[in-house]
């Protein structure tokens, strides 16, 4: 490909933006950011997420067949399975303007996942014990209302998806498979170039299933998941489920004080109220008021320092979803404005909830339920009764011990690369989906989902793939095989010599992007080509006489070579 | 592929859907409907669908680069071209529910086509006069609030498109591009196996444009279109655009008739009115009430028999979009209930537009614009002024005449199976893009845009290549090559030589699919491969001994080869 007539020329702008992964496959020509969180993918992009792509599905043809099902589906699939009031990340579609409205006022769902479009489609054809079990797969688009896009293509509102659903008439073949699927993964990623850093974690199955998932994690510097590692096990946990058993307080109060009210106006962050108050920051409680999909009032407590995990509590609460309540109720329920609640005197309906890592603290602070106050020297056992039990609802902190093991957590950072979820029977029930065995009876079938995301892997190479001056694509996957630079063109020997070479790889099915710009000087082609980041740089000029010097992307040296001798090398 | 493990096997179900591309491709295992207007392309589907895209992709890339946009877009980029408002199949997004609100509550254009997304990205790339012109396309999903979802993979609420934009620096570099790319077009609809049966037409630009636009339409029984042809210019015209005269009325009134308003309680449809006046449905006349996006108030009238065509009175009108008033601003204006309309004494707010059909007649009726009352001979002159100017406001029928030759039209059913548009400077415009010339001064840039629909051929194909006994693919884009039956499986020898066959197809990159199935009957797996319609069966069996049974899906003979002939033959 000619690069002087390639749409997408590397943009000359030194404008960073929110991600390494941004910036250079911006500046690179290889996507578009259209608004936060949708990116278009221009020609150099494209041909990446292909590869990508193409590897993916090589692989899920060993387990599955490929389908394409449609982002809209009806509103009443997603009732059906009860989470069209609770997926916080769905989209509905309706019409625009008036005019739409008049031809048309139906709401559609904008599919974020497709087990509500699979499960009934596979309840159409497969119902008899011995197609059982099959995998079906797709990759195309899917759209989630993410509350902050960020990180380039590591989050996108609307963004590529793989994603495979098995079925399956026993819970054990459902395992069985779902270790298979692991072993398949980990053979995508390592043929992507990302294999060797990629471990395997517990996960939250988001709002999508009360169970663990399964994720696959790259360790990568800038990742934006964390990774709590426990040895003894060893165990990699996603910092959302990371089980954790806060450290014990450092400082010693000998005996309970009497307990106070004293004014902070304004003053709400913990890290001011210590100050403030002169106390150690561990001796601040920071509570929060939540509602649920059920209508509960939930207070929940963590030690200053930690913030509440809302999946943990969610799981605690035993509800669909909650969200922190809004002022209104804050006030109905704690009398105070926003930021003094405690655990002090709740009114009954409010259900309690208190981390461990709040408990066994003598003289502790807490919110006074009072606007501008707060209580000092409060304790369990005098001024609040001792609760029946200690949670653990706190998002886990580097520091923190794993509560089984009592062993401190390593932790690293990491970005997901793909995850599975059993999903067991919770769709295949929603649609009244059974099978009939051997016997004749009706039986429960056993779901699993398996998602990759291709667009999120482009970014998170190019995150773990890169140096100062741009990406340095893994072979497997790079746009193309040969970044062929042609110098001094404007002398017609050099000129024709260097298109002969460019025919000659062409034809024998090697894949060229060729800078065959006259206007620009070497430098810029060389920089260009750096941050494009094809493996085999090719340079034809004066200077390399009868032969063409060959440089790797990931190498310093460069070599003269005969043409043939890099058509062997190639 | 073996299709006794294939998701997606033929129904048995006689169930006849509103098409037969629909039919039979559900049937045949191709797609399934998820919802009127959406489908999942199941595995055979998809192959065929892949086919289709390309053939398109491979062609495209003689006048383009793909790229991929996103579906999801800011509502701002579509206000700033205007359409956000007026553009009646437009759909947004938003959150689903209270969790989604909470989280992100913006809402987003789904994009039915991409000219809001498309030119702002070429105004970041491309600014000299050097790099024009150039093209950009993508193959993806397309969203459309369609009123009436009907005719299987014709035409859907989320549908496949390949979208080309092409951007140059003068109208005359734009119109020869448009040339051009009518030749790439007609290559392609050649390659698709519908070359021959497929002609130009000229069409309107919907809501997009003003302007003329040009379509590719597949002659075809049960094509959804309807084209007229005029012979004097060679020209196909889409109903939707054809200029039309009515031929003369038939009845002759030598003279004008006392006028009167008759009572005709709940009477509202012509023909009916005709019958119950004992006049003929030439001398009624149908008046309806529109709304513009400009809030004018628009009447509009058409001889009984005819219907408006409401993008000519758009056009006539001089507004971006109109619908039917509702009913209270009908009561408004005609002082009567709905139905009752008519072209005398209508407020001087009304802007009244009537149609050259309705012109020339004598004792005419016409609604009184009071209920349950219609007026007869009604006389232009006398009753009501003669217009200044009668209009071509109707939907063209068969019998009609061109009115520049007088010339009745030829009428053919057809199916769109692309598009192409002159956007000159409309969206360049909007975006204020304009490109920096030798001169150094900056001038406008000329846009077209290029639509081919490959679910939509899909469909069409079907429609055109099918007998009684299912559908008939056209070798380019067939699912596979050959349908392998094997037959008395239970019999190890004719079992391992039908396998043996299969993987030497195989090694040989024959693309197969494999009836391996046991528990089926012969008549069974003969019904199901002439319903799928893979261009070539292949039979073994006891009675085919040595050799194999060869039937092409389009020929009644069969013929018994040995293998090594079958592999030369394909």
């Amino acid at each position: 490909m000619l690069y002087s007539k390639f749409f997408g020329k590397t943009k000359k702008s030194s404008k960073e933006y929110d991600s390494v992964n941004a910036t250079l496959l911006i500046k690179g020509g290889f996507i578009d950011q259209v608004m936060a969180g949708t990116y278009t993918y221009l020609t150099l992009g494209l041909r990446v997420l292909n590869r990508i792509e193409q590897i993916i599905r090589e692989e899920m043809d060993t387990i599955g067949q490929e389908i394409l099902m449609p982002a809209l589906t009806p509103i009443s699939s997603w009732k059906q399975t009860g989470r069209f009031d609770t997926v916080d990340v769905l989209m509905k579609t309706t019409p625009a303007n008036i005019f739409a409205k008049a031809k048309n006022d139906t709401e559609y769902v904008l599919n974020p996942t497709h087990e509500e479009v699979v499960t009934p489609l596979a309840q159409k054809f497969v119902l008899s014990y011995k197609d059982f079990p099959f995998g079906l797969y797709q990759i195309q688009n899917k759209f989630r209302n993410e509350p902050r896009v960020k990180s380039g293509l590591l989050r996108g509102r609307e963004f590529r998806m793989k994603d495979l659903y098995s079925f399956h008439t026993t819970e054990s073949d459902l395992k069985k498979y779902y270790e298979k699927s692991k072993e398949v993964y980990m053979k995508i990623f390592k043929r992507l170039g990302i294999g060797k850093d990629t471990v395997i974690t517990l996960a939250s199955g988001g709002s999508f299933t009360d169970d663990y998932s399964h994720e696959f994690q790259t360790i990568c510097e800038t990742g934006e998941d964390t990774l709590f590692y426990e040895k003894t096990n060893n165990v990699y946990f996603n910092r959302e489920v990371a089980p954790s058993q806060a450290p014990k307080v450092q400082y010693e109060d000998k005996e309970k004080l009497p307990r106070k009210e004293v004014k902070g106006e304004g003053i709400i962050g913990v890290e001011e109220l210590a100050e403030y108050l002169k106390i150690p920051v561990e001796k601040t409680t920071k509570t929060l008021i939540f509602e649920t999909d059920d209508k509960r009032i939930i207070a929940a407590a963590v030690r200053g320092g930690y913030d509440i995990n809302e999946d943990k509590l969610r799981k605690v609460v035993k509800c669909k979803a909650l969200k922190l309540a809004d002022e209104k109720t804050v006030k109905k329920v704690t009398g105070a404005e926003v930021g003094y609640a405690g655990i002090l005197n709740l009114p009954k309906e409010v259900e309690l909830y208190i981390d461990e890592s709040a408990g066994g603290r003598l003289n502790i602070e807490t919110g006074a339920n009072k606007t501008n106050y707060h209580s000092i020297n409060v304790n369990f056992g005098r001024d609040i009764p001792i609760p029946e039990k200690f949670y653990d609802l706190k998002v886990a902190k580097d520091g923190d011990l794993n509560p089984e093991s009592n062993e401190r957590y390593q932790v690293f950072k990491a970005s997901e690369v793909g995850n599975i979820f059993p999903l067991y029977t919770k769709f295949t029930e929603a649609f009244n989906y059974k099978f009939v065995d051997r016997d004749g009876k009706e039986k429960p079938i056993y779901m699993g989902c398996y998602g990759i995301g291709p667009s999120r892997i482009m970014g998170i190479i190019v995150e773990k793939y890169h140096d100062d001056k741009g990406i340095v694509w893994p072979k497997e996957i790079a746009p193309f095989q040969v970044h062929l630079i042609g110098l001094d063109l404007k002398e017609e020997s050099i000129n024709s010599k260097v298109q002969q070479i460019y025919q000659e790889l062409v034809n024998r099915n090697i894949e060229v992007l060729f800078d065959d710009r006259e206007d620009v000087s070497a430098g810029e082609k060389f920089a260009d080509a750096d941050l494009i980041g094809i493996p085999n740089r090719l340079v034809v000029s004066k200077r390399s006489g009868d032969k063409i010097e060959l440089k790797k992307r990931m190498e310093k040296k460069t070599e003269l070579l005969t043409l043939p001798d890099i058509i062997k090398s190639l």
